[in-house]
């Protein structure tokens, strides 16, 4: 199949306070890219994404603060982007209301 | 390495009236993400991509026209996202001043 499918990021489901929700935009040769909205969203406390392949952000929307097992903290705008590589504990601490991301989640290297 | 890489998409070159430039921000596991920057750009004339493997592409600012070898064509507008199939001839007919892409080619599948 080589036709192209389109669609428009801000489109989606649009979360209640505190929640997120995800979407599948493709899903191909071990790669899946999603979108995820998320409106004033916290991973739960204690929770951390420890993930056996690496991911690649990209705030679309919204501000959104990232943190890490070893303490530190990033503060994400809009317009910007992350490389979590396998095995890199994180969180999400916070985001504002309607944060809007990209999600690449790479195959395992 | 599990240290995280950030960056912020805007940053990076600016290329001149009708010229592009492509920048890998990661590469691995098969996977080549990349920043596109387009001012008022268009592929040469005649020239069709042609890519052996599917590619993800979002239009984070400005606009663009892509042309298919069906003859349809496709506006973006900043917030869009398209998949171009592998084997989906397409070529950019257009962008606006300071068109601004993220792209992601996958594995073969």
């Amino acid at each position: 199949m080589t036709t192209p499918r389109f669609g428009h990021l801000p489109d989606g489901e649009a979360p209640a306070e505190g929640a997120e929700s995800f979407a599948t935009l493709l899903a191909e040769a071990g790669v899946v890219v999603e979108r995820i909205a998320s409106h004033r969203a916290a991973s739960p406390e204690g929770f951390w994404y420890d993930q056996p392949s690496a991911e690649f952000v990209f705030l679309a929307r919204g501000s959104a603060t990232l943190a890490f097992a070893d303490g530190t903290e990033r503060v994400m705008a809009a317009g910007d982007w992350a490389v979590l590589p396998a095995g890199c504990r994180h969180r999400v601490e916070a985001t504002s209301a309607e944060a809007l991301w990209l999600a690449v989640h790479l195959p395992p290297a």
